[in-house]
């Protein structure tokens, strides 16, 4: 059964304004040129502000003072947030409250909060707690002493290692892999010495660790993965790194062990970053990008190794000309021969 | 018990032609070194083509025209093709049919084909749909409402999410993951709300997808991967991209979000493509490139950013004398200086 | 009950030398700013020598010939060495023998060693043998015709392909895929036909696997990572790859198909490796770094495509300075016009 919904109320929810007909009632989101009177459309793109015109919706979400040929609009400063929510007021559902499902391996000692839902084949070891709310997919292993917060998803194979701390609305993708030992050894004349890691992995609340990503524990202390920084797929943070609040790592990062993450930082994909250092507030990366060095706030760097982003634009524009460069350095070189003889024979 | 062919059963099988005794029977397939005459072998580098003269094997098979050296020689016109399908012949059996093993989970309204094999601890969901000679592995977790087509293998602790379709004869490997949720959030001034993710990821027939791969499900729509592409292992697939048919995408690639790649397209090890770009068809991109606008059919690229490959290979070889052009151009200088000096003071 | 001991037991479990007072009993090890008397800490970097003057530590471990500033010391040539094996000694304990624990799945003419433990939701296949004191967690899947040997630790989820080896003392953490099948097709005309891979894995002792890495089993015979080598999370090593004794390859590391690493190789984060080359015992390569050739022993490598690092670090001093140079050459251009106008006047 749909849900439906005024527009009125629907203002209501998203801090938005009326303009038009406020008893207009809508049961889900669509596209511009595809959505029928019963639906609610958004114009985030200003390119495509001429389609309001033509679309069948019955209501439009758009940026205060946009030009509504007409239609019935909900004014935000940012529809696109608020397209966000109407998917998920409308096309969401909270997971069922299934409790502890038949096949599944309940160790010794673990504490469960209410209404939550532990697929079979998930394994949750001695001494857990797993908050209220929580969903455990099939097939995660959370190892013994791991406490979970409430209202998380622990998807499909995850896993979870001994004594790591998931805080509130975390969302573990499948395959990710939270507490691994992190890579340590002491060459001991022959070969590698194991260094134990006897640390821990912390998520803050509203963390999100994408699918096979891997987030080592510290040698001795934390690896610390702050409130509301979400990782995409495939992504390595090794042992003892420090990751700011807010957070965008974007799929294939790697970060080397003990770097430290301001808040707001933007890495783009298949980015690099070498141990000990310190990226600062606000700063971007650009996909790709090699950072041998720490990195000042506020400021956008690109390339391998990094520097300041304009500066690799300009740089990478001469690249392919380089060739090219190179002869005429050396045709200067003769036409300067040239003149120093002519000289010389004067 | 082997399986035993006659030269002229293969050359039919392979749709190749025999030079010499077609009735020598064969057991197996061998290098050219080590193969004896129960065995046939293959000359695909025509490099080795003198090894034939020396090889104990009972027949070789080679390109029509070749020097047999009074061997038994089944011609074809691609000799590596026949060594594939001749390893396929003797040395793969098909994969028994085991049915449902204990200690495999099955939930409700489950639609299961002929003659498949679920292995202990694999975990289907409600409402899935498998069909015929599938074989889903140890651990392997297929969520709600997923259907997958005849004569698959989906391999341990691969994790298909819910709703996501797989086509006939497709191959995951371990640990890959189809369906995660893509990478997509709205901020709203404090830090990201999550965008839900709605779609789904379809894998048309005879797509294979490596281990540990990740491939996101579209926000909206569908995660495209179209028939007989193969994935290597470690690949990531942003949300929305539409993968073209007969694609080999190489270890490590990461392809961002709304990329459309058209068919036969190659790209190497540790590509990175940007988004919402179009990538013509049969183009090949080097190993390590990184992409950040469209490009163009037909062609072969290098480099981040990527430009035509032979324009890369010409700046690469320019870029350890940077240090050496650059002293150039001082020397130039100074010359320069010295010349207009001595016109100066002419 | 923790562990305790005199510093002449530690000193003779280290093979070091005490000066001071052989009687003082510790129980545990701890940083030199934090460590109490009940505690032993350690100087492995000599700028903070001067901070053992202030440790509250019973004893420090350093380099012979330190300045003591009065402490009891325990002399040894690499400490940081003896740190990692008192942090073994004092802080981990060996896994504790749990057997067959209820919720596992053993398959049939499984061999189980003495003293293992197999977690539940742990998948054996038929006729695998797993040596004494092995521990298999929870999720991890064997193929059938595995072979693991002694004091293994295979982590959750971590899956190994039918007919793999593992030797002794080896750890798998969770996540990794042992034995995947190889990336290996031939065009057929209209597609690609899959060419089975019927070799297997082999680990030797002591080798170490990170979390959600990919070893492709070999097409005919063997990828070999030799003894003694450790890779880190999401490295990638394709078919027939023979990887060296004591080599250290970091995270997100790709080697293609049938290249060799000979032993002590060190390889950076995301460095990419081409197919069937040859990399020369003691090679370094610097991270994100592109191998299309094969590197000579004993020397040091960076960049894309990769040169000597030295040579490479010169010349990325160039690359910022690049539209410089650029514009340097055209104003060489006009000054050399110019005198060549003035000369052609005179």
């Amino acid at each position: 059964m749909p849900i439906t919904k005024t527009v009125a109320e629907l203002a209501e929810f998203l801090g938005g304004t009326v303009r038009g007909n406020a008893e207009i009632v809508v049961n889900g989101l669509a596209p511009l040129e595809r959505a029928t009177s019963d639906k609610i459309t958004f114009l985030a793109n200003p390119r495509y502000a001429s389609k309001v015109a033509d679309t069948g919706a019955g209501a439009v979400l758009m940026t205060p003072g946009g030009e509504s040929y007409g239609r019935t609009v909900i004014e935000m400063p940012n529809p696109y947030l608020g397209f966000a929510k109407l998917l998920t007021l409308f096309h969401t559902a909270p997971h069922p409250y299934l409790g502890v499902l038949p096949g599944s391996h309940i160790a010794e000692n673990v504490t469960l909060g209410d209404s939550i839902s532990i697929y079979p084949g998930a394994c949750i070891g001695n001494r857990v707690t797993i908050g209220a709310r929580t969903v455990i997919h099939s097939g995660a292993v959370i190892y013994e002493g791991v406490s979970i917060g409430d209202d998380c998803v622990i998807h499909a194979n995850a896993v979870i290692r001994e004594r790591c701390r998931v805080g509130n609305r975390c969302i573990v993708q499948p395959g990710a892999v939270i507490g691994s030992d992190g890579f340590g050894y002491a060459p001991d004349g022959r070969g590698y010495y194991r260094i134990p890691q006897i640390g821990i992995v912390m998520l803050e609340d509203d963390v999100e660790v994408g699918a096979n990503c891997t987030i080592d524990r510290a040698a001795l202390e934390v690896t610390l993965i702050s409130r509301g920084t979400k990782l995409d797929n495939l992504v390595q943070i090794a042992h003892n790194c420090q990751i700011g609040e807010d957070c965008m790592i974007v799929s294939q990062v790697g970060i080397s062990g003990s770097t430290k993450l301001g808040n707001h930082v933007t890495l783009g994909g298949q980015v690099g970053i070498a141990g000990h250092l310190t990226i600062g507030d606000n700063v971007m990366v650009g996909a790709q990008s090699g950072v041998p060095g720490s990195l000042a706030a506020n400021a956008v760097y690109s390339g391998t190794p990094t520097m300041p982003h304009k500066e690799w634009l300009r740089a990478m524009a001469v690249v392919p000309r380089l060739p090219e460069l190179k002869k005429n350095i050396s045709i200067l070189e003769k036409r300067i021969a040239e003149l120093e003889n002519r000289l010389a024979g004067n």
